[in-house]
């Protein structure tokens, strides 16, 4: 079994990161940095005569690596109560994806994946962050993706997030369950 | 009182365009479409020792826009239940924004404003829609907007959504508390 | 099509009654006022030797009325943002009905049926009802009842839901579904 | 610092109550076991000229054990996705005990106290259980509890809890908490 990360976040080592590697804990796994790549957003073709266009962007590499991979962990801060708009503004392109005929056998792919969401916020994330945990249940489903397990973590300032035991000890309990 | 309708859409006089006109029936407000413009995805750098970088985008531009309007319309179809990336983008640069010397009262001048959520989708976006209300209202309520009201249209097609005489009849409600 | 209206309140026209009977709006229905009935709360006997025992109260009668219409709406005020003890103590027994030998076809009828909540509160009940909204989603879905709709209306003292014109323009919609 | 547990289950030593005393651990607490008293639902009177009317059953006696505590653990089976009717019949009282003039304090006493919930289902608890942690949210901030934690636990069959390691693991960060 092997693991890609989905990495939402913008700042390099944040929280959410840190919660994340200590989740995976030295595993192999395959980083997507979404913040590092050029990442189109897209543009509803759905009813348009020509359908959806090319776009020439590195979304296509990155959902191949993402492909390779049996686990997904989406990891991202939590934004405004919800996942950042870069991880969001890839989510999105998925519709294209699930449209692209060099993709022929994207959704069946990816309901062979089990999926983990990991969010650090810093607003009572245990409660305020429900509704994103609520929103990567309905992605999921509708995927088809087996949607194993989320962590919420409490962090704000750099390195904040080792003082919240009980987000340290539930990944943990992920990290066994992923291996 | 004057409306300022931002528009998540990525497809001109798609369902929840029509949706939020047949809302606003007439009168005058400012349109923003985030598609049109280019906004770069926020760089967290609260916590950097230079802080947050100017960016040369549009962005500033539509938050002036936004800013001189007492309500504000977030009209949005549902992507993978929620709101568009690029919406989300745009309010992650809020974050920016309340950092901004350029903008010392953006907090307090978004307090004056009343908002409302407008957004369709076409998979029964009354139940799966829920989790996005409740993330404007996490949002709403952080920056101390008030949240007058929200509609949910079913459509998919387009022109689907004047088929949905719920949501038809409940934004005719809508409009009557808005003017 | 026959409808049964399940009404959870314990104010004889309340602002939950009035807005449900504004819905029908003068069609024949079958009304359960739950508080008029004893109906005892369940005890969990699915891993006792004897299994559940039988119990003398109103519930089984109840359960027969409710199971001779294909429509059902569940009508309650929101009590502490949930429907009252009153429908959730008859809803739990529902345990005890899935394993009744004179019950052996209650699933099955009920998987036949469609579902309407109408649900009214005093405190932001469009909003803070939600959660509400979600349970009896997962609710159906566990049984198999199709959820067709629900509105929430704001009222608090009596009469007060009139002055709601959303919850009565939604309402009407829901009727026109019903009939 | 004391410690009340309000059990809202049906069966003793469910999954439930051992994830509770696990979190416990032994500590002191108050054990109210709501299905062992008699607690007669409320009677909305609060439009009634004449108000709410005394009953004569055991709830106030439950109502000053469980103020006499500090930190309140309200410990619930998931009963068709929400707390238990008895739990849920236990707290629609509060309603009136915010109008007895014997319980004069009331609301201010339930603000000094933190409160924590443990409930456990069998179906998917830690999605499907959201919208009732939700609506334990707006409880408590309503009568203005402090709302310092919950876990929610999968378990169906007598015992299964002991096989949720994540769940057992969160409840010892919550004991840390409490005491």
């Amino acid at each position: 079994m092997s693991i890609a990360i989905i990495y939402g976040g913008t700042r390099k080592n944040g929280n959410t990161e840190m919660l994340t590697e200590h989740a995976i804990h030295g595993r192999q796994a395959e980083r997507i940095y979404l913040d590092d790549y050029q990442i189109v957003p897209i543009k509803d073709s759905r009813h348009a005569k020509e359908g959806f266009q090319d776009i020439d962007d590195d979304y296509n590499l990155l959902i191949k690596r993402l492909l390779a991979h049996d686990t997904l962990v989406f990891s991202t801060p939590i934004y405004w109560f919800g996942m950042t708009g870069q991880m969001k503004t890839f989510i999105d392109r998925w519709s294209q994806t699930l449209r692209d005929l060099n993709f022929p056998e994207f959704k069946k792919q990816m309901q062979s994946k089990n999926a983990f969401v990991i969010a650090v916020g810093g607003d009572n994330p245990r409660l305020k962050g429900l509704p994103l945990i609520q929103q990567f249940q309905y992605i999921f489903d509708f995927i088809g993706i087996s949607f194993d397990g989320y962590v919420l973590g409490l962090g704000n300032k750099p390195g904040e997030i080792y003082k919240d035991q009980q987000a340290l000890s539930m990944v943990n309990q992920l990290f066994h369950k992923m291996v």
